[in-house]
C-alpha cells in the first residue's frame, strides 16, 4: 500500500502543557514524519482545562476528563503521556494504556525513575513498547544513544549535565556575578525556574533522569532508592570565583558508575576541569559523557527542555512504534534486570575542594594542615587570598582553598569535621567533589 | 523461549582487517550483546589472506575464499560487510547478501556514498535491512542520531569533523609548529595515516560520510556526484598560526545545508570561531553539529575510527536487524527519495579569510583595499604583522589577513584573482572559509 492508503495512527495525548501543545501542532503539521510511511493523527486529548489558551486548536479532537479512560478508548492506538508526576493520574493512565495493549511514550522521568521496573514487566508481559526519550535531556537522544548505539560495549560511567534550570543558574551566576538567590528570583521571572524551584534546584529532577540512564547502561531496574541527591542550593558566588581561580568550573552532574564492586548514582555540584567538555556546556544546555570499553569517550550535548524539542523527541518515540522494534524497555528483559551491589557514598574515593574563611591571624595554615596529615588526607594545591572584591563578605575573614588527592568520602568529612572545629574557622568548611573524569 | 534455546543468528563476515578482528573478538566473548535475548555466532569468515596475524584465533569458522559465496551461504543469517571501496567485491558481496534476502551490516562509507540508492532499493524490495552506522564517525553513532533520533524534525544543516586523520594532522600542526608534510610523515609512521593518504587528506573519505548524512538529513539519495571537495594539502602552517590570532582554528568541515533553494554538500579546510565546540574536537576526535528546526543545536562528538568503536558500532546495527525494526535505508522509501537542486558554490555566501604575503613597502594596503572595494567586497577585518617566528618564511614577505563580510563565492573568487595580480603580491592569495555556524 502507499502512504495514503494506509489509515494513520490514532493518538490520544494526555497532557496539554507547552509540550503537548507543541506535540499537537508537530502532528496536525506534518502527521507523516514516521520514515515507515505511515502516519499519525491525533484522536483523543485529556488535560486539566479544556479552555486552557495553548496556541493550538484542540477543539477538533475527542475530550475526555480522565486521562485512564483516554488510555483505555478504543479509538487511539498509540497512547502520550505528558502529564508528569510518578504517581496519581499519569501513572494510572500509562498502566491502564500498556494493560489495554497500547503502545506508551511518556515524557515522564519521576514515573519512570520510580516505577520503571514494573511498567517494563507490564508492557512486555502485553508485548508493546514503553518509549521516554523525552524523559531525559529532553530533545537530546540520550535514552537512544545509551538503549541502543552502545548495546554492544560495556559502559563504565555516564556523567550529565541533565537540569537546564540548574546550569542556566550557574552559568547566570558566573557570568553576571550575582548570588544564587538573586539568579533564582530572575529565573522565575523569566518562566526559567518553577515557582517552587525544590525539583530543579534541588537537583531530584537530574536524579531522575541519572536513575533512567543508569539502568539502560547497566542493565538494572531503575532504582530512586539508590539515588544520593545534593542540589545547588549550598553553591556560593565565592566558590563559583575560586574554583575558577583553580581551572574549574562548577556544574551540578549527575554521575553514575559501575565497577567489579557495584553501582553509584549521584547529584551533586562537582567542580570539572574547564576544558572538560562538561564544563563547557552553559546556560540551559544538557550534555553528557560517557565512557565505554570499546567506546571510550563519547559526548553530547543539546536542548535539554522547551516544547520544540521534546516534542521532537517524543515524535521520534512515535515514529520508533511505528517501526516495531521489539526490544526490552531496558536494557534486558524486565524478569533479567539485576539490582547490583549499591555503593555506600563514604567509601568512594574522589578529589575533593575545600574551602575556608578563616581569622586572618598567623598559624592557621599550619592548623589546618597539621589536622590534614593526621587524618591522612594529602593536599594536592593550597591557595589564601584575598576575598574576591565581587563577592563582598561582611565576616572580615580571608578565604583559604585546597584540594586534595584522591580519598575515600569518610577521611575526607572526618577532616572538615576537624578543621570546622578549629577556633579560627569563621564558617562552617565548604566541601565539593572534583570531577575524575 | 529463553535466550538458550533459541538458535544463534549466524553471521558472515567478510573483511578481517582490525575493526573484523575486533568484532570477531567482541561476539566471540559476547555473543549475548543484543537486549532482544537473541544471541549471534560468527560462522562464515572471508578474507584477502587466511594467515595474517589477526589477534583472533579464526580457525573454527567456515573458510570462504569468495565473499560473494560468503555472502549467499545458506549457512548465514546475516552478512557484515568490512572489505571497503566502491566497487569491486565489496559491492558484489552486498548485492549478494541482499539479493539472497539477508540483512547487511556495512561499515563500508563509498559503498553508501556512491551506490547507497540502488543497494536501499534491492534492500526494500527483499525487506530485509541495510545499515551502515560504522561507515559514519565510527563509534559514535551519527546515523543512528540523524535517522531516528531527528526523524520528527527538520534538519537545515550538518556540519562535521568526520576525518580522524586529518583532525589529528591539524591539531599536530598547530600544537607542534610543524608543517602539514612533516606531520603527516609522522603520523605514517605512527600508523594514523595510510601509505597513500589521499583518501583522508584530499578530504574524499569526508566527503563519502557528509553525503551519506545529508541522505539521511535531507531524505534525498546518496549523490556522490554533487559534493564539493577541498583537502587539507593548502593549510599551511602560518594560516593556522593568523587564523588562531584573529581567534579561530582551522578544521577540515564537511557540511551540508539544505534551503527553500537546494541543497549543497561540501568538505573544506574551514575557520571555526575557538568557542565552537566543533573547534575544539582535537586530535583524531569526530564531531557532528547539527541545527534543526525544533530541535535547534545539537553537538556529537567520539571517536571516529578504531577498531573496538568501530566493532561496537558494527554490533549495535546487528542488535537493530535482531530488533526486527521496519524502516526505509533512508529518510524515506527508495522509490521516492527525491533528489534536491544542487546549489552551485560559487553562489553561496560566505564570510572569507584571505592572506595575502606582500612586499613591505608603501601603498600595499591601499591597493589591496581599493580592489576589493571594485569588487564590492566589504572588509570585516584587517591585521597586518611580521612574519611569525615559529613559521619561518624565506620570501622576506609581510603576511596580510583580512576576513570579509558575506558576499558570494563569485564575488570573493574574482577579487582574489585581481588582488593576486597586483605587483606587489609575492605569493598567491590564499582563501579560506570561514563557518556561519
Amino acid at each position: 500500500m502507499t502512504r495514503s492508503d494506509r489509515p494513520p495512527h490514532r493518538l490520544g495525548v494526555a497532557g496539554l502543557g507547552t509540550v503537548g501543545a507543541a506535540l499537537v501542532k508537530l502532528v496536525s503539521a506534518r502527521g507523516d514524519f514516521a520514515p515507515s510511511g505511515e502516519s499519525v493523527v491525533i484522536s483523543g486529548i485529556s488535560a486539566r482545562s479544556r479552555s486552557a489558551p495553548r496556541g493550538a486548536d484542540v477543539s477538533c479532537y475527542d475530550w475526555f476528563e480522565d486521562p485512564v479512560a483516554l488510555a483505555r478508548s478504543p479509538d487511539i492506538d498509540i497512547f502520550v503521556e505528558l502529564i508528569g508526576g510518578s504517581e496519581g493520574v499519569a501513572r494510572a493512565a500509562v498502566e491502564a494504556a500498556l494493560q489495554a495493549g497500547k503502545p506508551v511514550v511518556t515524557a515522564n522521568k519521576a514515573l519512570i525513575a520510580h516505577h520503571g521496573a514494573a511498567l517494563a514487566a507490564l508492557a512486555e508481559a502485553k508485548g508493546v513498547p514503553l518509549l521516554f526519550e523525552a524523559a531525559v535531556m529532553g530533545g537530546t537522544p540520550a535514552v537512544k544513544l545509551v538503549r541502543e548505539a552502545l548495546v554492544a560495549d560495556q559502559i563504565h560511567s555516564i556523567a550529565g549535565i541533565l537540569n537546564g534550570t540548574c546550569n542556566y543558574i550557574l552559568t547566570q551566576m558566573e557570568q553576571s556575578g550575582s548570588s544564587f538567590s538573586q539568579v533564582l528570583k530572575q529565573a522565575q521571572a523569566l518562566g526559567y525556574a518553577e515557582a517552587d524551584p525544590t525539583t530543579d534546584v534541588g537537583g531530584f529532577d537530574a536524579a531522575h533522569k541519572i536513575v533512567i540512564l543508569a539502568a539502560l547502561a547497566f542493565g538494572g531496574p531503575p532504582d530512586w532508592g539508590v539515588a544520593e541527591v545534593e542540589g545547588l542550593e549550598g553553591v556560593d558566588l565565592l566558590d563559583i570565583r575560586l574554583a575558577g581561580d583553580l581551572g574549574y568550573r562548577i556544574k551540578l552532574v549527575a554521575a553514575a558508575a559501575k565497577s567489579a564492586e557495584g553501582v553509584s548514582v549521584r547529584v551533586h555540584p562537582t567542580l570539572l576541569p574547564l576544558d572538560h567538555p562538561l564544563a563547557r556546556a552553559d546556560g540551559a544546555l544538557n550534555a553528557l559523557f560517557i565512557q565505554g570499553e570499546n567506546t571510550g569517550r563519547m559526548f553530547i550535548q543539546g536542548p535539554g527542555a522547551g516544547p520544540g524539542p521534546t516534542a521532537a523527541a517524543v515524535a521520534a518515540d512515535i515514529a520508533d512504534v511505528l517501526a516495531g522494534a521489539k526490544r526490552p524497555v531496558f536494557q534486558r528483559p524486565a524478569a533479567q534486570l539485576a539490582r547490583a551491589r549499591a555503593l555506600v557514598p563514604k567509601a568512594l574515593a574522589t578529589k575533593a575542594y575545600i574551602r575556608l574563611i578563616v581569622r586572618d591571624e598567623p598559624g592557621v595554615i599550619a592548623s589546618v594542615s597539621e589536622t590534614l596529615a593526621e587524618c591522612g588526607l594529602s593536599i594536592d594545591s593550597f591557595l589564601q587570598k584575598h576575598m574576591p572584591e565581587s563577592v563582598g563578605d561582611a565576616s572580615g575573614g580571608v578565604p583559604i582553598v585546597l584540594t586534595t588527592h584522591p580519598a575515600v568520602e569518610s577521611v575526607i568529612f572526618d577532616a572538615i569535621a576537624r578543621i570546622g572545629a578549629l577556633p579560627t574557622m569563621i564558617t562552617p568548611p565548604r566541601m565539593m567533589r572534583i570531577a575524575n573524569i
